[in-house]
Formats: C-alpha cells, sequence, structure tokens
C-alpha cells in the first residue's frame, strides 16, 4: 500500500469507531438505563483517548506528508480526501496533550458549575470556572492561530466551518445589524393591525404528536428503513452511516415545538443520508461543516416548511393526526404563529428574523473573549448593553442573559456565528434552487419534496467535502455566500 | 509501568471496544432499522480485526511473559487476571490470520446455506459447504491442541469452558446416557396416570405479558436502573459492564414460553451484573465461561422457577397480569405444564430430563466430526440412529434431524456440552446452597430471592475468573462436578 492509501485504511478504522460512538451517543441519549452512565462514559473516555491516539503521532503526519508529495496521481477525490485529512490532523495534533488534557477538564467542570449556576442565577459561581477555561482556550487559539496562519478566532471558527474568515463574518454580520433591528419593527407593525393568531388547545398526546412527526417525516422522504424517531430531552440527530436517528420532545400543551424541531433534525439528517455512498467512512464523504450542515435544516424549517405551499398542503395532516377542527387550525392561522415576529431574551425561541440578532451578539462577545479584550466581570453588563441595542428588550436577570447557552461553559468558541451563516446560506441555496426548476415551490404545495431534493442531492448532499464550505456554496447557488437572499426571503415572507 | 500494568492498560482498552460492540450488537437486534445492516456488519468486522489485532501480536506476547516473569509480585487477583491473559492469547494467536480469515469466511457461508437449505430439507445443497468448514475447523483444532497440549476436541470445548477435559465429560455423559432412558420411561408412565395438564387460553396480549416479564425480572430484584428488556427475534442476555439488557420474544397465544426465557436470560444478566466491580474491563472480571454461565440462567429457570415453592407464590402475579381465571390457572396445573417430560425431536423445546440426551447425541457426533471419523455423508443416518437410540423418536427429515442447530454450520464446536454441564452444575449449585441456608426454598416462596442471591454473589457471581471453573464449582459446593445433584434433583421434581 502506498502512503494515501495506507491513510485510507487508517480512516476507515477511525470511522468505525466513530461510528460505533455515535451509535452509543444516541443510545445514551435515548435508551441507556439512567444508572449505566458512569460506566458508559468511561467507555466514552476510553475511545476518545484512543481514537485522539490514531489521529495524531508522528507516522501519521509522515503518511500525510509523503501522500502530499505523491498528490499528481489523485484524483479529484482523493485529493479532496487528503486535503481533510491535513485539516483534521491540524487540529487534533495542534495542541501538547497535557493542554488537551486540561482543557477537557477545564470544560467538564464549567459545564457542570453551570448547571448549577444557572438555575440560582449564580454568575459569581460560573465566572472563576469560565475563566480557567477561557484562558485554556486562548492559548489553543493563539497555537492553532500560529500554525494555520489565520487569526486566532479564525483558528476556532474554522474547527466547525473551514476556512471562513473573520472579515468576512464582520462584513455580513455587520449588515444584518443595520438591517435587522430596524426591519424587525416594521414587521412588528404589520402584524400588530393584521388579526392575532389564534393558539390551538391542547393537550396534544403524545402518541398523536408523534404519528404527525412521522406523517410529516415520510412527506419530507425520510428513510424509515435506515433510520428512526425516538424521544430524548432534547432534538438530535445522530446515528451513523447509513443508520439515521432523530430525536424530538413532545410537550402535550403545544405541539408546534416539537413539529418543528422534527422538520429541522429531517434536515440534518437527510443530509447526512445524502452523502456519497462510496466515500463514506472517509473524510472527504463527511458532511461540510456546521454552517453547510445548518443550512440544511433550516432549508427544510424555516424555507420550506414556512412557505405558504407546504403549510396549506400539511394543515390537513396535522388536523388529521391531532382530530383539529375550527378557525385555529385554518392554514392562514397556522402561518400567522409560524411567522410571528417578537423580540425575546431567549435565543433557542427566537423567530427567523431577530435570530441573527442573538447570534451577532455572542459573535461580538466571544470575538473579544478570544481577544483576551473583556473582563470576565464585565460580560454579564456588556451582554444585557448589547442585547437593549440590538433587540431592544433586557434580561431581568443573568439565567435568561449570559448565562442562557451551554456554548462558553462547555468550551464551544466559533459556533454561534454557524448558525446564522447557516441561515444565510439556507436562503441563498433555496432561492438558487427555485432559479434552477421553478416546480420546487408548486411541488411543496403537493406534498411533492422531489424537486427540492433532486436540486439537493445533485449540489450539496451528494458532494461531500469535495469542496470547501465557501467553493461549494459558490458553485451551488452562482455566488458567494451574502445577505441578499436571506433579506429578499424574509422581506417577501414577512413584508409582503 | 511495568509489563503487568501495561497488559491491564491495554485490557482496559480492549475491554472499552468491547463493550462498544456489545451495545451495537444488542442494537442491531432490537433497535436498529433493517437497511442499516450492510453499514453496520462493516463497522463490526472492522473493530473485529481491530480487536484481533489488539489481542495478538509479538509485543503482546513479550509482555505477558515478562508479567509472567514478575508474578511473584502479583496478587491472587492479578495472577489469575494475568493466567486469563495467557488463556485469551493462546487463542487469538493459535492461527495464522490466513487460516483465520478462510474459517470466518467458510463460517459465513457455510450459516448462509443453512438458512436457506435448512427450510427446503436439502441436505445436500448444505453438505459441501459443512465439508470446507469441517476441514477447516479440524485444522483449527489440531494447531491449538499442539500449542495447549491437549487433546483435539479439548481445544475446541476450551475456547467455551476453559481446562475442561474430554474423560470427564465421556464419563458424566455415559453416566446420564445410562440413567436417562429408562428415568424417562419412568417420569413419563408416572404422568401418564396423573392429571392431564389444562392448557390455559390465550390469546396472551404482547403488553400483559411485557407487564408479566417485568413483574417477575422484579421478583428476581434484576436492577432496572442499570439494565433493560425489550423484544427481538431471540432471546439473549447481552449489553455492556454495568448495562446488563435482556430480550424476548412474545407468542400471543403462549405466554409460558416468553416467560420461562425471561427468567432464563435475567439468570445470565444477574451474574454478568454481580461480577466483581473492581476487576470489571480485566479479563479475571469476566464471566467464568459458558458451561458456568449456563449454571446461572438454568439455575433460575430450572431449579429455582420449577420449585413448587416458587410457582405457587409466582402464579397470583401470573393471572394477574394476564386476567387468568379457572382451573388451568392452578398452581397445580402450572406445576404440571412446567413439569411435563416427553421426547421430541427438537432440543430447543427439550424438557430438562430429555435435554441432556439432546447433547448427547451433538456430542458423539461432534467428537467424531473433529476426529475425521465420520464421513459428511453418513452425518444425517447416524444422527437419526442415535436419536432413535437415545430418545426412541426417529425424525421424518433433516430438518428437524441433523439441520435443527445453527451451531455446526456457525463453525461452534465444544459448545453443545456446556448446556448440559451448565445443568449439572447448576443443579449442584442449588443444593450446595440449599444445605448452607435452609431459608432459600422458603424464601423462594415468600418471593424472597436475598437467601439465594447471597449465596451466589458469595460463592459464584463475586469470584469472576478468579478460578478455574472446576476448581470454583469445587469450592462453591464443596465437591467435583458430577451428576449426582442432577439426578437427585430431577428424580424429587419427577417422581416424589
Amino acid at each position: 500500500m502506498n502512503a494515501y492509501q495506507q491513510l485510507e485504511a487508517r480512516k476507515k478504522r477511525t470511522s468505525a469507531l466513530g461510528n460505533a460512538m455515535g451509535i452509543l451517543e444516541w443510545d445514551q441519549q435515548t435508551m441507556m438505563p439512567e444508572g449505566a452512565a458512569p460506566a458508559r462514559a468511561s467507555v466514552l473516555a476510553e475511545l476518545s483517548v484512543w481514537m485522539h491516539e490514531m489521529e495524531t503521532g508522528p507516522e501519521l503526519s509522515d503518511l500525510i506528508a509523503a501522500a502530499e508529495a505523491d498528490a499528481d496521481q489523485l484524483n479529484e477525490w482523493q485529493r479532496a480526501n487528503l486535503r481533510e485529512m491535513r485539516h483534521e490532523f491540524i487540529h487534533a495534533n495542534a495542541m501538547p496533550a497535557e493542554l488537551v488534557e486540561k482543557i477537557v477538564l477545564a470544560e467538564s467542570e464549567s459545564e457542570m458549575a453551570w448547571r448549577t449556576a444557572r438555575p440560582n442565577n449564580d454568575w459569581k459561581g460560573l465566572a472563576p470556572k469560565l475563566e480557567v477555561l477561557f484562558t485554556l482556550k486562548r492559548e489553543e487559539a493563539a497555537i492553532k492561530s500560529g500554525l494555520m496562519g489565520v487569526s486566532p478566532y479564525e483558528a476556532m471558527i474554522d474547527q466547525y466551518d473551514p476556512g471562513r474568515r473573520e472579515a468576512q463574518v464582520d462584513q455580513i454580520f455587520g449588515d444584518l445589524e443595520q438591517f435587522l433591528p430596524g426591519f424587525v419593527q416594521e414587521v412588528m407593525e404589520k402584524q400588530a393591525s393584521a388579526p392575532q393568531a389564534l393558539i390551538p388547545n391542547g393537550p396534544f398526546p403524545t402518541e398523536k404528536q408523534e404519528a404527525l412527526s412521522k406523517a410529516v417525516m415520510k412527506i419530507f422522504g425520510f428513510p424509515f428503513e435506515r433510520g428512526r424517531l425516538d424521544t430524548a430531552h432534547h432534538p438530535f440527530s445522530g446515528g451513523a452511516d447509513g443508520d439515521i436517528r432523530i430525536t424530538t420532545r413532545y410537550e402535550e400543551d403545544d405541539f408546534m415545538k416539537s413539529l418543528m424541531a422534527v422538520i429541522h433534525e429531517t434536515g440534518h439528517a437527510l443530509y447526512e443520508d445524502g452523502r456519497p455512498a462510496e466515500w463514506l467512512g472517509q473524510p472527504v464523504g463527511n458532511s461540510r461543516g456546521m454552517t453547510l450542515h445548518e443550512s440544511q435544516s433550516l432549508l427544510l424549517e424555516m424555507q420550506a416548511s414556512r412557505s405558504e405551499e407546504f403549510i396549506r398542503f400539511l394543515v390537513p395532516t396535522i388536523k388529521r393526526c391531532l382530530d383539529g377542527e375550527g378557525p385555529a387550525w385554518e392554514a392562514d392561522n397556522i402561518l400567522r404563529i409560524y411567522r410571528k415576529v417578537e423580540p425575546g431574551l431567549i435565543r433557542v425561541y427566537a423567530d427567523e428574523v431577530t435570530y441573527p440578532l442573538h447570534v451577532i451578539l455572542r459573535y461580538k462577545l466571544e470575538k473579544a473573549i478570544i481577544a483576551n479584550e473583556i473582563a470576565i466581570d464585565d460580560l454579564p453588563g456588556a451582554w444585557n448593553e448589547l442585547m437593549e441595542k440590538l433587540l431592544g428588550i433586557r434580561p431581568k436577570d443573568d439565567i435568561d442573559g449570559v448565562m442562557q447557552d451551554v456554548h462558553w461553559p462547555a468550551g464551544l468558541f466559533g459556533y454561534f456565528p454557524t448558525y446564522s451563516l447557516g441561515a444565510l446560506t439556507s436562503a441563498q441555496i433555496f432561492t438558487a434552487a427555485q432559479r434552477d426548476n421553478s416546480d420546487i415551490l408548486p411541488g411543496l404545495g403537493r406534498g411533492d419534496c422531489t424537486p427540492l431534493f433532486s436540486w439537493l442531492d445533485q449540489h450539496i448532499r451528494s458532494k461531500g467535502c469535495l469542496y470547501m464550505p465557501d467553493e461549494l456554496i459558490e458553485k451551488a447557488t452562482g455566488s458567494a455566500l451574502d445577505t441578499a437572499a436571506f433579506k429578499a426571503s424574509i422581506k417577501a415572507r414577512y413584508l409582503d
């Protein structure tokens, strides 16, 4: 075997381990008896260390270098595969083992502290743990920045959205920061003078909501022969190659949350399912980072499912599954509920129009944290001021303010931007797809996703990691990622 | 780290992988969507190869030798752990990789052939595949025999029941072969003149049977906080360390099969659960081979659950869960059903009295196969003759004759004897336990398993692989394994 072939064999092996861990993690959230948690944690920790060893080490470095020296003998997919191996190696191998260990420990301690501090509004209890973690993350960012020749914050984003540049995000978020606050006002004024949404009365029993979830997943062509729907504390999409598993959580007094969560996770799962079969198990067969992944879930949740065509098609199914009758169940009313725009304190409950403002707030603060430009004690105040500036509301406490997300206590920096970059990408993709095939919206009106999905298969899903994220977006849509399609799509949805 | 410590670290790692594979295999039988089967098979194959590499190789051999050289510095448990590592290494490392690969392939081909040949009574379709496999298994037996200094057939049993000797099994099975046929006649005559059993009328809905299963598992103290019950095509006990998962299959017209399957698998699971916590992940923390494992399942299924005391306690629970009323639901009648003795063609449906005769038949034939003393074409006839000699009945076809079990097509030689050695062991253990604690049977009559389980915890479960199987049996019961307790127990149950 030459160097490249040895690398493929090695990736096949770590991918098998990764697939096993994927099922273990799914099991942990859905099936595992609670008392097995310590044993499971110890198994996953041991396997993670093993995985890390397989992804690092001098012999791997030598193999990659040798394969790169002979890269002219590789085809386009193999070259992309090698590029992805190099990228994975840089991130896995960047830091000394002791630093990795310190970070894992600090993340675990600060996340645990967050779990008790948040309900008690106890920022002071959390801050010292965060300070330790932030210092270590700055160290990580500095090391990776040096290795990769990018800014420290870019080295952080790069883990989730490879190749993303700060200047581009600054420009895009700057544009939205200018545009959205006024737009939100405009939409709210329009909605204030329109009929108010009626809320369908529950309870909506879990079994009936589950039947609705499965009916909707079938409309989206979810392949139940190689996938599952289960319940868990939080909705997620997981599983393994060729075995896509999503979860949701049902609230008996509100079916709409779970319905949209199911559609969102179905989008993630179908992206996983549509990756190039012949490259599964190799890095180039992976999905193309978090911005693209989020674009695929939001494309179903925010674009397709909030279209008038699809809602009119879907409402009879909703009514049938939930025994709904009366004016609250009419398509116009359901549309009104799903399109309600209103600034709120909590990101995860935000509508698609105010959502980017939540992300911009976090983006500004986490850049300052990584640049060491803000003291830990100033963080809650800075949060509240930005919230007031961007969304016009101010949290009464840190529970709904600086402590609302798990991301920073869990050591996730550079992750937040991908939510909104994903939303922009989904709008740009949906617009391009409709330009290429005028039957996409009429198809959704018939409950036929084939026109949309054929386009997605061809331009996004089947491409795996053949291109870098921005290259993929540009090839698929004809232009670089920008805010135009997103702005046009929300204008059409909320003002026309 | 010294050599022994390095071995422990290595075992911790392979044990984590083994735990992961345990959950994957459970998932495959219970949760996995069918279309994910090819992807799952490929993941498990890759991980198995990896596991095999971890369990072989010259550096492991060197480590074991080095640790053995310093064995005087180890305590009793560590020494036993090292002995088990050597044992695992011998089996894993005995054969050249090409032979292992050939055997895996031949096993897979002959098992697949068996799946189509059996329903079609097509022995000729299966025989050529078996012949290839049997030749390879003889090669395996010869190699291991040479390495271990035991007979070729002993090298086969040794995989499942370490240290077991052919002469001992010959003697034990010879004794049963003398005793059982006459005893079966005697019991049948006695039962013919007694009231005939009434069969409770179904259907018994799955949900009610499941409630009964869980009620019975609770009586046996099954720790649901770290275990599960699910349905699968076949009952089994699996999962991972600290996470015991059993399955059953419900037939709506017969609740008794599933009930006893659940009790059987509960016995297996409680044995796993009772292993020494501080040695989990190390070979010495494993269960003590198939004979002991089967003794623990049969102890619950055949000894405890077929005792009059326990059945009288259990019947009200059965009636409550299944809405049973009338004479068919009386304890005396349920006892009659569970104690019915009658020779049949199929091993898995056999009662405990005729069961060993099925095993003796297979034992004789598989010894002849490994010794190359029987031609493949003579196997069906030899089967039918032995069946007639031992059980007085003759199969009409090979479906219920030589092709009824998957074991030989799957390459399992030396496995069958452990079923009956396990039955003998369970009787011997149950007798010894009652001798040590006279409250065991009265306890079962109160639904209180503590007296029995305290004894089992102390003498069997907590010992892991500290001793060799026969040593463990002798220490626990005070005498070497023989047929006396088994014969006495079936005499008491069926003739008194």
